[in-house]
């Protein structure tokens, strides 16, 4: 059996002693699709810290130029959409979906979901993304329908900070603390 | 008629230039209570924008010791809470609260929404703490429902995340960039 990244983790200690080919190669892929947040992040390296090393991340993202930004919300999957059905998930994608629910939705919750994907997405022009770690279906439905009244420069910044929380419990899964 | 904080802001050259005492004069009262933030953030200036101002805030709180985390979150009001029904709301709160709507609840959502509150704080000891700005009452009390089954750490990191999105938009309105 394959190791999941989750087993496969690094030491603070480490991640800021690597160069930016292994930086990226070691936790790019908590950016879904989109490896230029990690490889402008390691410019900030030394991170210190799991909180420092989410900062880095964070601040990459939210100081790119907007179509970079909006290039990365793109980049996300829906909420048990097309990737989903078609087995083409990243991991850290399919494990949230999984543990959020949302590969076992009623055949009305799944209707609900596709119909809130289908409206956000003709609304804002991207994905409604959500940290579904945080989430129940059921609120996720609600926030995504109260999220369809707002205009689209306030939802481009709730879409970044959630992606922001989705990055920062994936670097949490695979970067730990240096031992005390 | 006095001015709302929303109309006396500064640019960001102005705020760069600040000294500490004027900066948390200008901006402290973006973190509920806590002023520690804004003087922390301050010396991580020079800003250059509001994104980079943001996460000057936010650095600093999820740099802060445990303790002062927990103590920032304890300092927040709750939703149409004892605060709000006395008038002690401070003037950015009680602008978001009655921007959701949390000042025309019917009984029914009231009692709900009290009722969420005395759980929440009962099991992770600081009050329920959401953006109001990007949600309706319905999707609180359904987020809200839904992160009374989560663990205490995990709160504690959503919670922080919620202040830091309320934190940056409090920034957005009081600081502008500077002209082109």
């Amino acid at each position: 059996m394959a190791l999941s990244a989750r087993h496969v983790g690094s030491t603070i200690a480490e991640i800021d002693a690597m160069d930016e080919d292994s930086f990226v190669r070691s936790v790019g892929a908590v950016v879904e699709h989109s490896p230029w947040v990690a490889a402008e992040a390691w410019r900030q390296r030394p991170f210190g810290s799991v909180a420092g090393l989410r900062l880095a991340f964070e601040t990459a993202i939210r100081t790119a130029p907007r179509e970079r930004r909006l290039e990365l919300l793109r980049a996300h999957p829906e909420l048990a959409g097309r990737e989903a059905a078609a087995g083409e998930l990243t991991e850290a994608s399919e494990r949230e979906q999984r543990g959020a629910r949302l590969d076992r939705l009623t055949p009305q919750g799944l209707d609900r979901l596709r119909a809130l994907n289908s409206d956000y997405r003709a609304r804002f022009g991207f994905p409604f993304i959500a940290c579904v770690r945080e989430h129940s279906v059921d609120s996720l439905l609600a926030w995504g329908t109260a999220r369809l009244d707002r205009d689209v420069e306030a939802e481009e910044a709730t879409a970044l900070t959630e992606v922001g929380k989705i990055v920062g419990l994936r670097l949490a899964d695979l970067v730990t603390e240096d031992p005390a």
